[in-house]
């Protein structure tokens, strides 16, 4: 069984988390056969071992997991290795497929190119 | 004359900028007579307030700002505050139309959703 995960870093402030879970509930209005989650790096719950170990407990055998970052730096190219580890430890049979992070796609690119002149009058 | 400031995060590693200079790149290549250039809130340059002065003093008169954030937290809801404080102090002519960050785009929000279940293999 496959789920999706959306990573996310997290904030203190609540608001923070908005555009994420808008993102989520997108995906699962598009796809309601598809568990989607998100996890948070820090400051918001569930951390993603935490959602990982615990689908894997609900059978989950495959998990897609997307960084919701824009850009990759040290939070996707060196944290999330080690959080990766540790949920092999603790659910060593889940099989899970990091992709390239959301700011990687050339259509979200343009969609946030068309939203910047959108919101540029040109004189 | 305008201007578009994109305001980003920063980072440490050099890679972590590569979505935001797609971006830039995208943009002035739509609009090749504005003037676009990345300011960043750490770790990388120029600043806000140093790109924005130096505009002000190229003759710019409005700059349309919009935080390449996906999430409003402390970043956009307070530090960005602050830092046009201090470009109001040493630009007080120089018209600067803050945006709602790119987080906040349904357009954008739904280029991520289409971007994440292509990457997710449904059974």
């Amino acid at each position: 069984m496959k789920a999706l995960i959306l990573f996310a870093h997290g904030a203190r402030d609540t608001r923070w988390a908005a555009p994420f879970e808008r993102l989520r509930d997108t995906i699962r209005n598009r796809q309601p056969h598809l568990r989607v989650e998100l996890a948070f790096l820090e400051f918001m719950s569930p951390s993603l071992p935490q959602i990982a170990v615990s689908m894997a407990a609900d059978g989950i055998t495959d998990i897609t997991l997307i960084p919701v970052f824009l850009g990759q730096g040290g939070h996707v190219l060196r944290d999330l290795p080690l959080l990766l580890e540790e949920i092999h430890q603790q659910a060593p049979a889940l099989r899970i497929a990091l992709q390239p992070a959301v700011g990687e796609s050339e259509s979200v690119v343009a969609a946030m190119a068309d939203y910047c002149l959108a919101k540029t009058a040109i004189a």
